[in-house]
């Protein structure tokens, strides 16, 4: 009989990116259900707030089929992200990589992490050729400056990125 | 209701190393059941057969708990894994990431793999630090020159390592 | 008065991929002549032989435009490959760059080029996303595993890798 | 008969140094018209305003055969690499690549402008060796902290960083 | 006759970890002298005084062998690097590994070091595995959001990151 | 009081380079004995016999002040590393460090090393920008299609290159 299992998808999804999505996509595969967590104090201040950034991705998991948007929650968190899975119940944490920087990065985190949690895993989902260069901090300054990012984000985080900076 | 999954570990185990047995490990966390798989051909030779591979594989999961070692079988393949995931009805493909080397022909294989047969899914767990360093190939080239290799490999497949290369 | 810049793109094209095949496209528009050269010995024995490998470059540049045709010729090359380009009076050599492994071998041999050659020039073009991770080494390894490379190929590459393994 | 090519060669230069000026004049060999493109904002405040920036590439260009200085052209532009490079009727973009960590951000870089711009070409120039480790923010630090950066940039650079930090 | 070789280790240990505390103990198989320089002005402030680093290092060191502790001085430094190693009568400038990331900062330090003064070495240690992944600054992160620290610093640096976020 | 430490240098030095004789150099700075050790069996047969190799070197070092020379030796070695270091009773072993893929494999070496033998301690050297980019093998493609290779290789390393290539 199968275990079930709930993943962690961390993030700053400031916004979601179609490459955050396929990974959203993916995961539901691996997992029972699935907890996207946007971290609630980003950096330098994100672009979007912390409400703006869950409507964004609940929007965008609006188009998919009933019973894959049930096993779907969104927390945000704070604090450390090992607590954040285990207060959910979590027993992994799902993670993208799209490159070898941000490989390092990820591999100190995962060490990190077991040391202080061993029951909890951290897995790696390559990002697809289609989404392998799509940044965020890219997409945000290309809205900035006025290109077009219809092609990195969906249609309604194209429409809200353009308003964001057509507003300013 | 939780999925089934079952996953697939394939390597060459050419032999099993502490590094490999703990991707097993954990392994069983993520999935119900686990088909370790052990490559049949091997480029230029594999220092020990299949069916000693095959052997050394069991050796090591002999000691779990018997709970673990009835959701793991070994089964050898031949041909393109993406096949055989498909033919051993395996849902993921498990990868263990060492090092930046590792990541760029990974990443090449995962997408090869997602365009041929995209319902499969290839996650990766990161090597923890203890067995960052632990190569096969550098395993073997060390009990060759006569060096300990028991660090790096149960105390079992030592003993083979070292009957190996005093036999030669 | 625009000068007339001819360059040379060299590689083992065993065979030519969808990759291999965006660059000369690009590079069409970065000289005004483009010499595709194959290396007539490669390292272990290619799949394809050298006459093979020259049809199956012709045959997919034969849906090119005829003006851009007019201007691609292919010339096999052995030696040195500055040597090569001093040969056909190329000013420029063309490279592919697609992983960090390349990045590190192409900077070397750019380099030792440039030792020796300083008045040609060798440029990159990052291969696009769609064309990241195709390795011709992993098509044929596919292709050899009974696996389906069209997605990877031109249709006739495809038919012809087929062909290769079911004769075999 | 050859079409005229122009390339755009963007960048801080803040301030330009020895390497960049290594791929000005590698430039002039691809490219009939060259248009360096100081970037007008630059992250946290530049060293030198962009009228300096600007002064001291024109000062380290008059080195040059009038032959090519009547190509080269220095034009700041602010807003979006891909649309600088439209307006100015640049084919080309030029960019040098100095060390792995450049290649991921320049292939992210020339991927996205790719997807927004398919008939502009992102070329990439490998640094050569004495060039290989001369970072503009390296210079300044050295500078700052009264080192000696005379192998580094040309000797008016050198004479306006020492101007810099001792009037500081 | 053996020479006497002095060793400089920069840093800006804020605070130092059981990494660093590596590097110092191998240091001393190297050098008979080992000067330890954390600096006295870091980037965006330190999370900890220089007097508390300095206490910090010296608190660390006091449990080594008193011969060892007599072949250690902790000397904070400003300006350039090159200059403190000069001043200190230093041969040798010692540095760790961690990252492919690191490598490429470090090249580029080692490289620019030796141009403004050859007669100094520049010799990098690889952490050992257990201390791969530990950053200063994700140690700093961990103890800010309330997670354990105590695998990755010492016992006396522990308590005091523990007193550092419960007074704040 | 100075402790004597000896440093064991290893390596194909199929031949050896320009590279290899900067690390050699600047190696004689860092221990007081340096014991150059060529790897007796190398891969696939080396280019050069290992007389013919411990000759070049011996060559190339001949150009050393009396006083350096003095504390060199040549030893051929076969077997573990570690072992040889052991029985020249060096204390350290020299490695050079070129590019990120060298990194990646050094870090295993060492960190196995390090495991079996945790007195010897192994350190690198960064290749200075004007060696950066040359590789033994890439020197002997070089000279094997008739390239001109002596800016890679001292004037009798460049004969014997050029002999090599001439006499088959």
């Amino acid at each position: 009989m199968a275990v079930e299992r709930t993943g962690v998808y961390p993030g700053t999804f400031d916004p979601i990116t179609s490459g955050h999505m396929e990974v959203v996509r993916r995961s539901l595969r691996l997992v029972d259900r699935l907890v996207i967590g946007p971290h609630i104090n980003v950096g330098k201040g994100p672009l979007f707030s912390l409400e703006e950034r869950m409507e964004i991705i609940k929007e965008d998991i609006a188009d998919f089929p009933q019973a894959d948007r049930d096993r779907i929650t969104v927390v945000p968190f704070e604090g450390l992200l090992i607590h954040f899975a285990r207060d959910v119940n979590a027993s992994v944490i799902i993670r993208g990589l799209r490159a070898v920087s941000d490989f390092e990065y990820e591999i100190q985190m995962a060490n990190m992490n077991a040391r202080m949690e061993p029951a909890i895993e951290t897995i790696f989902l390559m990002a697809s050729d289609r989404h392998q260069f799509i940044a965020s901090s890219l997409v945000k300054d290309i809205a900035r400056l006025g290109g077009d990012t219809s092609q990195f984000v969906s249609k309604k985080v194209f429409e809200r990125l353009k308003a964001k900076f057509v507003k300013k």
